[in-house]
């Protein structure tokens, strides 16, 4: 007698851990469209500063964030008693309550608060990929708990980068490489994607010293101008704020 | 009595060697309206292999280039008798007389002739960029006489990677990162711009050996895919077309 043994290849193998996912990186929200796919999950990152700052702020006890692309958008928030964060070109906008330095959320008075905000590159990379399969907030303050968050998922990832008005910028690639890498080393992911190995060749270059590698960077010294150095050093310092924040029904909440 | 000496200081800078152009390195043609400046140098790069073919094509005789950005362009200049390039992923279109290997113009039959050509990302990014300032080619086959040219022009550049249907990639990277090494080392450059930063680094981490460095990169294996690896080693090989090409009234002509 013959015994036949029907097996699925393709269950085992996608639910093995012998399953290498796909990593993609998108420099900024224009070119989004073009990496967009299904089952993805997508890391919006705006190092300097937005992401750092919501990171913060639900490491502080914020409830909820409410992303918004305009600051006619905020202003309506604002109308209905909000506190509502708003941002253009690393200033508060005047009458409004946070911008989006993170020190401003490490306060009592935005423990439980629901928060509106927009900023000048954050929360467009938000808009942008908010049809994502899912959408989950990088930055060097969660990374630990990001690349935790991405091997337990088994999904493709795509990092989108904010950038700056839909430039290239350096700390937003530091950090897509640096979850990359740590991803890419521990063998459950791989990548053929240029902007991918771009990426993790520029992060393997600056992981020694963040801070002095983007001494150069246009944004560093945009903020250097505004007295922001303390925020850049507190940005660029990772695992500080271990929170995995996602968006859900237009709402960022904590996982 | 008091002499009093007005200098022109603004006059004695821009006319000295002493000025400090700018460098920016503008990753697709899509993100080009962003980089768009007037009184600039825009080189346009697509390594593999459209700006590799139309320097080689240039050293060996052509007399003029037509850049077409659609098939149906190239067909209406075929139908009035031209030798036609077309090429799409990599391929040549059946029924066009060349696509873009290099190899392709290493003929006496282009000598002296005018060929319009149309390929997936080169010619896209020189549709993209046509009314720039001054518009030349870049490839490692003419990088010294790029480098030579940019400095005697005394003038902002911008360089302009055709890329991978509107996505960054390697390969034109390094060639912006290799022309602004030698400019900002010579001290004729500065630049204040993330993606000119991100290009010189990873050019100083390739330069070495650029064709391992790209072993993994996205066009090198989709080349190597399609047998052309003998092309990507040439299109590597720096200055073996000593030319600058140049648009002139929507022709490439030799400078």
């Amino acid at each position: 007698m013959k015994i036949i043994l029907t097996i699925n290849w393709v269950n085992i193998i996608k639910n093995s851990t012998f399953v290498l996912m796909n990593i993609e990186v998108c420099y900024t929200p224009q070119a989004y469209p073009l990496f967009h796919k299904p089952n993805t999950i997508v890391v919006v990152i705006d190092v300097l500063r937005a992401t750092s700052a919501i990171a913060t702020a639900f490491y502080n006890g914020v409830a909820k964030m409410i992303p918004v692309a305009t600051v006619e958008e905020a202003q309506v928030y604002k109308n209905k008693g909000y506190l509502v964060a708003a941002e253009r070109n690393g200033e508060i906008i005047e009458g409004f309550d946070l911008g989006n330095s993170p020190f401003g959320y490490m306060n009592a008075k935005v423990k439980g608060k629901t928060i509106a905000i927009t900023t000048t590159n954050g929360t467009q990379a938000i808009e942008a990929a908010k049809y994502a399969d899912t959408l989950i907030i990088g930055s060097f303050l969660n990374l630990e708990v990001v690349v935790e968050y991405l091997k337990s998922q088994k999904k493709d990832v795509l990092f989108l980068c904010a950038g700056w008005k839909n430039k290239f910028n350096l700390e937003d690639t530091l950090f897509a490489g640096a979850v990359a890498d740590a991803l890419i080393s521990k063998s459950y992911f791989d990548t053929n994607c240029d902007s991918t190995i771009a990426a993790l060749e520029l992060y393997r270059l600056a992981k020694f010293d963040l801070y002095k590698f983007l001494s150069n960077s246009s944004h560093r010294n945009r903020l250097a101008k505004l007295d922001l150095e303390r925020d850049i050093k507190y940005c660029l310092t990772p695992n500080q704020c271990p929170v995995i924040v996602i968006l859900k029904d237009n709402y960022l909440i904590k996982l």
